[in-house]
């Protein structure tokens, strides 16, 4: 089942996608696809209710299509879940995933403007995984736990500022956390719709050149290992977004490449969650 | 003016103090002590509301006091900001603030059991003043304009689990997010009744033992620079805080006093903005 969210910033209504790409309008349902919806969310009722046609049909064209999850409780980020990523980005494999944060008042929809931050000039690209969060999760004991409280997946561009991560002293949250760095989307897939979550090729372009050509096969710590671990250290709630870390190819592994600038376009693609694109404006 | 919640968790009522320490419940007024209300807030209106005696009378004897903010939509905390306690962690001065994030799933009241996590072995305590944003601010360009979006104070206890932080790999925000770990309150006071942010004395007990004894004036970066600092990273939301740094005195600084263990008890004053008491316990 596909869940999506339409409509102009702060007005944005829940929407189901039908087998065949009709979409249904869930407003009667649910006052937003949030925790609490997703905490409840039953889905084979709601492909029943999809199949019968009780729900009134909506037409998306020329509609703004936004983060699926309304503003998550916290976005955690992690760093250096790829070896070829780790090696571009001249890190040790890690022991244990490393974990960041990234404000959720970063996020945004998968074809909104993503803004270089001001005095930013080195701002990158980073396609990845993200997992939501559907169940309270606190110190799971194990994968079949963590599974549990995956509600599904969907697509992020964990858009960084280099400089502002490494050059201007202490963590890397300082270039993770500029307005618009969390695109999300277009839709979310929920977990029953994933076969394996290990097999997903993802692929991302700057102005039409690919750039990023990984699978999550390549994974240093699988989502479920994620999961359970980054449950260890803080409460995950519903609505919660964990973005699993790049695959090589960013700019900051390309040296002489230059960083994104105003009107580049991003696009990222993730086998079965669809597309995004963005393109690139000036805070 | 004093605002606070109280209640259990998930059902605080709002409720201002008067002059004389009298609360009213401002359930009429405001859902919730959150952004919206912060951003709408005006406090000369609401004190003549006080004083005209319009507001029911509401006891506060045996009841929960909650944060006084519902669920911030991001704690930034900023790190080594007192000079005597970057000494003791063994840091450099930092040439520009030092911003790490901490989910807002880690707040919780000033009265609130706080739990050492499981595999917890160096949980630490750090009294701090938390600023309170009222309004959006993207960018600011002056310390003036960061005093117009600071809504009022609170104290802070940015408890820490210094294992997780410094011996896991990655970055301080593993250390920083466990469920209890922000313990905010008693109350917000507004900015207009908080003379002076420099000149505020802080103090943290273990046990009845004096820990740290220090005075915001001792800050590398104040208050205003923080804030203004903060927003060109990140927008800043009604709602959110702030967490300033703590002074020496921590035990991380103090080789052979014993982390915090289940039945030790810390509390916090700061000048004007009251007092916390948390007792540890066990997750």
């Amino acid at each position: 089942m596909k869940l999506l969210r339409v409509g102009p910033p702060g007005a944005e209504r829940p929407v189901v996608l039908g087998e065949d790409g009709t979409a249904y309008d869930l407003s009667g349902r649910a006052r937003d696809l949030d925790g609490a919806f997703l905490a409840g969310l039953d889905t084979a009722a709601l492909a029943r209710e999809v199949a019968a046609g009780v729900l009134p049909v909506v037409d998306l064209d020329g509609r703004r299509v936004a983060a699926p999850v309304a503003r998550p409780g916290k976005v955690v980020g992690i760093g250096l879940n790829y070896r070829d990523h780790a090696a571009e980005a001249g890190a040790a494999i890690p022991a244990e995933p490393v974990i960041f944060l990234k404000p959720s008042s970063t996020v945004v929809g998968p074809y909104d403007e993503v803004l270089v931050p001001r005095g930013g000039e080195k701002t990158d690209y980073e396609a990845e995984l993200a997992v939501v969060i559907g169940r309270t999760a606190r110190y799971l004991d194990s994968h079949a736990e963590a599974a549990g409280v995956i509600a599904g997946y969907t697509i992020a561009n964990d858009v960084t500022e280099r400089a502002f991560q490494f050059e201007r002293g202490g963590q890397w949250d300082k270039g993770k956390s500029a307005e618009t760095f969390t695109p999300l989307g277009p839709w979310l897939v929920t977990a029953d719709e994933v076969a394996d979550p290990q097999a997903l090729a993802l692929r991302l372009w700057v102005n039409g050149e690919q750039r990023q050509n990984g699978n999550t096969a390549e994974m240093i710590f699988p989502v479920l290992e994620l999961v359970r671990y980054a449950s260890q250290f803080m409460v995950l709630e519903p609505g919660d977004v964990i973005i699993t870390g790049t695959p090589a190819g960013v700019t900051l592994g390309r040296p002489g490449t230059p960083f994104l600038a105003p009107g580049d376009v991003v696009e990222i693609e993730i086998d079965g969650l669809g597309r995004q694109r963005q393109v690139l404006g000036k805070a």
